[in-house]
């Protein structure tokens, strides 16, 4: 009973032996993430179309619940990039931004994906989200990037645009290039070329110049910080708003408010496809994120509990104002590169955040929106990698195929088409594979029981016996493919009486297969041909002993193929010294 | 070029040695199928709410396309049960039964599904009809049964009724009761039970009256054309018409007209989706039934072939005022049996139902609409058979939730929503199948250099050391499992250095599995164990050496698994006797 709870609710487990020295760690993380944290959460709020507090709101409670709930001891949770896409993505189409409606959509949208997120987890259906194979995250994370990347030009050029399709965003930029504010350019194009130099150049330069690596690593991680100051700095001081300069204006000094998502439903039926893919990406990011760091550690993650855990997360933000959230990576190795050792690093960071919320939103009045959008620029390009294209060429043009239309239908049709495509495609091309298995037509080589393919070794055969040997477990996909060969084969030669169905790699045979083979042998029965099978592993043969396939089976089922061939084969009758 | 005119054009090989004594069995089929055609043609036109004259055209084009490209000696094209409802189901979204746009529906239905019947076989896509599983064809064709049936109690009782799931009909049918006439339903149920006598007990009959069993065979299948003229004789003696029992009434007397399917964007939208589905479903029960025929004989089928016969088939009741059509089953049974050796036979049947457009249209003046609907409700009775929950059951629970969820869906939500839905379980209970594959511990047998799974065998093991034998190919579904289940078993014992995968049973590693692979090596580093791969095959070795895996190994490639064991267990050095 204890344990049962202490996997559901892993704080039990490592709160009891919380020492004074894993709090001081854990303290001086929390710290590090916190100031990290607060322009990224400003950023994408602004990039779910919402307003900034929203981002820091999404940033305390989820972080507190995760910690009770999560498994991971190192993964921060919150607002990231792609969500923050997702959930523009999808709210826009039920509501206009900038409205009251809008924000309720987003908190619905978080419920929803909680109550999806914690639905999985109680029933153990984590494996799920397998089904997003690598190349389709890796197209879609790249394809995001690029959409989120081009969505931020907006803000640099100082222009009102949208879209949500690359060509509509490109389209809609062109269209209002007249408009463009010079400042904000300015501005936008200095903090995108300073942060890019941050990642850049600033870590080899502080090596140089002998700063220990653990501080060049915080110092670059603050580039955004240091960027968010000086911006914020220059308009107030210039008053630079007053010439065209849009700035993130008044937050409210509060902390998170008690919200309710809305039960309407037509909104819930609007929002309910997009929370699922919300949830489901944000896992597969979560939890990639959460296994990387805890193999570093020689810790383990349970998929189930952290369904849970970003669950809670989820119902956390739907009810303190915030939008959906999931284990961001930036925020995520921040945190274990400052040293965080338990979840309560994640806590304290919430604490820190609530304090934010309360006293600091004021020194961000000033802070222009062309800088918020330069972070995120940086920041989402990172994930941009086309070497996923030529990876996969190489190593499986089939994976090329999945991937190369996962990021062309996200650019080209939006997100959520583009991601559902992508599982669409790859469960598709996986099934294609194993739709046309590989048989191969097997005879003894000559003074061994061994028997290999006729194509590729110099083995006996016998005119009147086929032996084909199946390389796949048989499935409703290739049920069909194995009737028709065999048909094939037997329809080409008139001499021949007998067919062995070699089993030694088959390791499943379902209902459909089943009745394959039952046709076969109905059909190879009309023409007068035996059917056998040989190496038939156990549980393979249990299942086929519940059908009536065995009781009308027109052959014999042999153990080994070298039984089937002395029975069978009139050649190793004839000349038994020979087939030794 | 002639082989490969010949192979898209089958009658030009069949046609060359065409002999008299095959084109005098041809013409007797044609003759006893042409009779059993008149009946079905009509019922099956009022099933898909057309015309009764739509169902004799769309029966005499489309059988001599399918004769010039069809594969099948024995197949008869025309319209069939499911294939009609599915149309009435299609097009009664578009079109108000009765109009003229419900006649173009259906042949604009027809058109599409012959386009993607011609366009699957040019690409030779013909594998995708796998993707529908036995067990969903059958729970499908037994809740259509159902369907089906229910849907021609209107006819039976002489009501209007109207809806497209088992409870909409019965609802309404509820509702109308009070309309019921009496004369009517008098004659569809003596027409019902007569047919159902015919087709049970009159075969016994004739047979202990001593009879030819052949000819037996006729007289049962001749029963339909009895229950026709019996009843128009019985309308027209006695004018019942008059008292309110419905009749076919008049029927144009012409030869197929000249149509134009409609291209208006809206309706070539809206019917697409229907269009692909009529065409799998349709080609699916076509192809079964012509391999079992053309089995019977040791001839073959070419399913690609068979693609662009279907397809010609549709066009062809695109343009002469049909709808879609297919190889039905009854009527090639009656074909075959009936002594057709050729696609001829088709060609003679096609002649003579052109005749009996023609000029026999005005005996059906007088029949009953009641015995249309008694000769449907008789025939697709026999295609439902619950027992295919019993025998999934029996021998795999999955393919049992599969038939199930098909056979419920179809009769509560329509037939389009059911098999699209079985075909969507089918395929993730598959993938949830291999998503979880067995995965077994092995140690050394002793003495010998065999390795076996340490729970079912005695075997030797190093604390060291952990051999895991993968039963499955690795791919997207099941990459993560694996990650998982190494990072577990590593963290369980702190004495493991090296942990080898062996690949024995490992037919293919796809881009997800790969990556995974190198994200188990990256894992197993950081914790300083080894990952060693042992007996891996060939072409799944040629296609790791492509990748960066191999180069970054944290340990070694070993040919076999004793070669690891030696090279990896310091109880093998240390007493390398013991490990003989």
């Amino acid at each position: 009973m204890i344990d049962k709870l202490r996997r559901h609710v892993p704080v039990l487990s490592w709160g009891r032996t919380y020492t004074r020295e894993a709090f001081s760690n854990d303290m001086i993380a929390a710290v590090i993430v916190t100031i990290m944290l607060i322009p990224q959460s400003l950023a994408y709020a602004m990039l779910a179309g919402l307003p900034p507090e929203a981002g820091i709101y999404a940033s305390i409670l989820p972080i507190i619940l995760y910690a009770i709930f999560g498994t991971s001891r190192a993964l921060a949770v919150g607002p990231v990039a792609v969500v923050s896409l997702l959930t523009a993505s999808a709210i826009g189409q039920v509501a206009e931004q900038g409205t009251a409606g809008y924000a309720v959509a987003a908190l619905t949208l978080a419920f929803l994906s909680g109550a999806f997120l914690l639905l999985l987890g109680v029933l153990r259906l984590g494996f799920l989200a397998n089904f997003l194979s690598h190349p389709v995250i890796a197209g879609f994370i790249t394809a995001s990037g690029l959409l989120i990347a081009t969505s931020q030009l907006k803000h640099i050029l100082g222009v009102d645009a949208h879209g949500h399709t690359l060509i509509e965003m490109v389209g809609s930029l062109i269209a209002h290039l007249g408009q463009v504010n010079a400042i904000t350019l300015l501005i936008g194009v200095a903090a995108t070329g300073f942060l890019f130099w941050v990642r850049k150049g600033l870590k080899p330069l502080l090596h140089r110049l002998g700063v220990p690596p653990k501080l060049a690593d915080v110092a670059t991680k603050a580039g955004p910080v240091a960027a968010v100051l000086v911006t914020t700095v220059l308009v107030w001081g210039l008053d630079l708003n007053g010439r065209g300069v849009r700035i993130v204006g008044a937050v409210p000094q509060s902390l998170p408010p008690l919200t309710l998502p809305s039960f309407a439903p037509d909104l819930l039926r609007a929002l309910i496809m997009p929370a699922i893919l919300i949830s489901i990406i944000g896992f597969v990011e979560s939890v990639s994120v959460a296994q990387t760091l805890a193999a570093k550690k020689r810790q383990r993650i349970d998929p189930d509990q952290e369904l849970i855990g970003l669950g809670a997360a989820n119902l956390g933000a739907a009810f303190t104002g915030g939008y959906p959230v999931t284990g961001g990576f930036a925020r995520s190795v921040v945190n274990f590169d400052a040293g965080a050792e338990t979840p309560a690093a994640g806590a304290y960071t919430a604490v820190g955040l609530a304090i934010a919320a309360l006293a600091l939103t004021p020194l961000v009045y000033f802070l222009p929106t062309a800088t918020l959008a330069a972070t995120i620029i940086v920041a989402v390009l990172s994930l941009v990698d086309f070497a996923i294209l030529r990876h996969t060429w190489r190593y499986s043009k089939s994976d090329f195929v999945a991937v190369s239309a996962t990021i062309l239908l996200t650019l080209g049709l939006g997100v959520e088409i583009g991601v559902a495509s992508g599982v669409v495609i790859s469960v598709v091309l996986h099934l294609y594979k194993t739709s046309r298995p590989h048989v191969a037509e097997v005879g003894l080589v000559p003074g061994t029981q061994h028997f290999r393919n006729i194509l590729r070794h110099d083995v006996q055969t016998d005119p009147s016996l086929v032996t084909l040997r199946v390389d796949e477990s048989l499935y409703f996909v290739n049920a069909r493919f194995l009737e028709d060969l065999v048909q094939n084969r037997v329809t080409e030669g008139c001499e021949i009486r007998h067919v062995v169905l070699m089993f030694s790699a088959v390791n499943a045979v379902d209902y459909s297969a089943l009745e394959s083979l039952e046709a076969i042998n109905r059909r190879l029965g009309d023409m007068g041909v035996g059917l056998h099978l040989s190496e038939v592993k156990g549980p393979v043969m249990d299942r086929l002993g519940t059908s009536h396939l065995i009781g009308h089976l027109n052959g014999q089922v042999f153990l080994s193929q070298y039984d089937a061939w002395q029975a069978l084969a009139p050649s190793a009758r004839a000349n038994p010294v020979a087939a030794q």
